[in-house]
């Protein structure tokens, strides 16, 4: 497959000491080379070598950066086409104009996400992997991360290929059975049909297991810090956050806009969202923080209740309590470094559960019993199953869940002895949703939907 | 000199596609062996090779990378010692945690900018050329970069390595009057030492003529951007910078702390400060923001001064042209794209010069007249002399003050006749303050104040 060459900025964008500018595709080693005054010339320089040198614009003989240049050639590289990575001074200058210079020299600018798509279209990964290589980028914890990593290498994809075979050679075998209806295997094959399907069917259930924590891994739990005005909401983001995020001072309505903050509690990302205090206020901007903190209450996988213990319940909280009750909520009470003025009893009339933790966000005590009851909620006290493939991509749990009805329906018509001819047609549907996750066939417009959402250099 | 091993992340933090970890030192190759699962042992890789594989951490066996290893043999890196660097996955986790585990296993963190100390401390580049390194990454414009990579390559190093020779011949030569007084040679000497020091010194002046125009292309244009509320100056800031930095509405006094951003206009870096619009005011956060608009006046190298076209001139900006007279100011005149309601006259009543530039922020009209008018003030209207050196880090300056000073002493020595043994104490003294900026016989003291203004990972 004939395509052109691309090229984007690979590293970071920000103050480092290096940044990397990669180029992918037929003309990446000649273009570079033609900018490149070196001791060798890279036209001729062997796989995976690094060459010390200047890029110089042939135009005006400006030298624009003393750079390193390292060359892989197909198919040993991400894309499994000749790549040239040009490391640069860092910062933003030299990189845009290395970047720049390589544009007019003909290169087209990659899209988001083309590089790892080439790696797909030229057959070196599989579309799971493909998605897996942006989770790892975005990835906020370690297990994240690694959940990703695993995924990239084809853990997933690993799981998918056998369950496709059996359903292959199942098709194979009814097949036969409709070409040689003399031989009345009609009743073996329906008997063929259930066991395998329920071998594929236990086998898929399992990875969907996977999935609603394989999702929180990959996404994060998005979670909102929700209470009265005072209660130490902000405090609570910074101490978890280990960073001055949000602005704290003791003024009720500090906080207006919702500050955001993805941090990693044992391993679980949260995506924390500091909200402002709820209560009725005549000030605009500050009712405008108001609305918002109910919608991210609204929509969030789990509320920390923060009530201060220093002053006794007050109605707005028992309000947020009640309203609370069957979400997944963990009562936050802080400031116990400062006297109690709280009456726990009061607490527990309107809270159904006993998800109820004491810390002081300003001190930093309590926050491991914190993370204790967020583990509790969310993964049944365990996080540890590092071996588990989990399934986490959005995308991937819907064809699965797509395949597993299409084999449930073949199930039961093979117990209702309805014709294999039909049964066929389920079994084929189940096998293509598969293989919709491994990208076979996958068109235009899905790729470029998948692709679209990498950063650019990837 | 036997150094210890050190590592940093050597790109900058956030998304990207890939991520750096630089070691250096003479434990880097087998450390990094140690913990890199490949086809190919490290130990035994030729330099300038990259190698694929896994980092994996020997303690639990956990994969915790895919990478590229690139090794780099003593003395063909950038510190001179044997460098390796690690390609991770983009993002944070990747990068971290192989950092990490390098620490673990006996490689010391870097300190900010050492492995460009190292570089000097080994020889490969002098003192001048190192604090070069450092502007390279801190360069918000192509001017500036260009500047510091001349100089990293040595530029100004090479302007005075000539002067100190000629003054260490001088001395030598005055030596030889004094240890054989009986040849009388102090007539030839005087005019000898008048003469060197007359040359050297007029090296000296070219150099420190640069110095201005250096400084400004190094650190830019301090530029506060001033004027009543709601006269769009958070709006001139967007248009400068192309994007939606500051808040804008119609709400005057929507701009409450500085925002402040760097770019680049047709070369020449401007750090913009959008300041409140002064007025008189209640709110209380509001008025620590009219201050702060006072400080950043009087500490900025360039007042844009924005005033409203559609709206006759008011008292607050009479009193700002009176105030800013004598200072280097641009009158902004905005809104050309709104009927015109100002009188122009009474503006210039108050306002000594003619530099007033009319535009539309809003619709981006004008932009490239503003642009004129600054080179103007900050460049005698050219900033195309892109083959001179200059000399823009402060240190530098000074010493060449230093050694300016101390020759004229000499100068004005051998004119009135004053023993050349007296002489040779100042001639002396200017070739030392040369050295400096070199970094000969530089303390470690010189050396940590230098360094420790490095980004970590440099």
């Amino acid at each position: 497959m004939v395509e052109d060459t691309i090229a984007a900025v690979a590293t970071a964008l920000g103050e480092g000491s290096i940044a990397v500018v990669r180029v992918s595709g037929p003309e990446a080693v000649d273009t570079v080379a033609g900018v490149f005054r070196s001791k060798t010339d890279l036209r001729s320089a062997a796989s995976h070598t690094v060459h010390y040198g200047w890029i110089r614009d042939p135009e005006n003989e400006q030298v624009l950066d003393e750079v390193l240049v390292t060359v892989m050639r197909a198919p040993r590289s991400f894309t499994a086409e000749d790549v040239v990575e040009v490391s640069t001074h860092g910062g933003m200058v030299a990189v845009k104009s290395v970047l720049g210079l390589l544009l007019r020299r003909g290169i087209r600018m990659a899209e988001p996400g083309e590089f790892t798509k080439r790696a797909f279209l030229n057959g070196r990964i599989d579309l799971a992997q493909a998605e897996a290589v942006i989770d790892l980028i975005r990835s906020k914890s370690e297990r994240a991360f690694q959940l990703a990593r695993k995924q990239a290498e084809g853990s997933v994809s690993k799981r998918i290929v056998p369950i496709r075979s059996s359903l292959i050679e199942l098709l194979a075998h009814v097949e036969v059975n409709i070409d040689y209806p003399e031989h009345d295997v009609a009743e073996v094959t329906a008997g063929v049909i259930r066991d395998t399907c329920q071998s594929a069917l236990k086998q898929i259930e399992e990875l969907l297991r996977t999935a609603d924590e394989g999702k929180i891994l990959r996404e994060g739990i998005v979670t909102a810090i929700v209470g009265r005005p005072n209660a130490g909401k902000s405090s609570l983001l910074n101490a978890l956050a280990r960073e001055n995020k949000a602005i704290v001072t003791d003024i009720p309505g500090t906080t207006r806009d919702i500050v955001e903050e993805t941090i990693s509690l044992g391993g679980i990302p949260l995506r924390l969202l500091d909200t402002a205090g709820i209560r009725e206020t005549s000030d605009v901007v500050e009712r405008i923080g108001v609305e918002r903190s109910r919608t991210a209450l609204n929509e969030a996988d789990l509320i920390l209740l923060v009530i201060n213990r220093n002053e006794p319940l007050h109605e707005d909280e028992r309000e947020l309590l009640r309203q609370l009750k069957d979400r997944s909520t963990i009562v936050v009470v802080n400031k116990i470094d400062l006297p109690a003025m709280l009456d726990l009893e009061e607490v527990k009339k309107d809270y159904a559960n006993d998800r109820i933790v004491f810390l002081s966000a300003k001190e930093g005590i309590g926050l491991d019993e914190l993370e204790k009851a967020v583990s509790q909620i969310f993964f049944s006290g365990s996080v540890e199953a590092a071996d588990l493939t989990y399934v986490s991509n959005a995308r991937h749990i819907a064809l699965l869940h797509r395949a597993k009805s299409s084999l449930e329906d073949a199930v039961r018509a093979a117990d209702e002895g309805i014709p294999v001819d039909l049964t066929q047609i389920d079994i084929a549907s189940a096998w293509e949703s598969l293989g919709e996750i491994l990208g076979d066939a996958a068109g235009e417009s899905l790729l470029d939907e998948i692709f679209s959402k990498f950063c650019l250099g990837k």
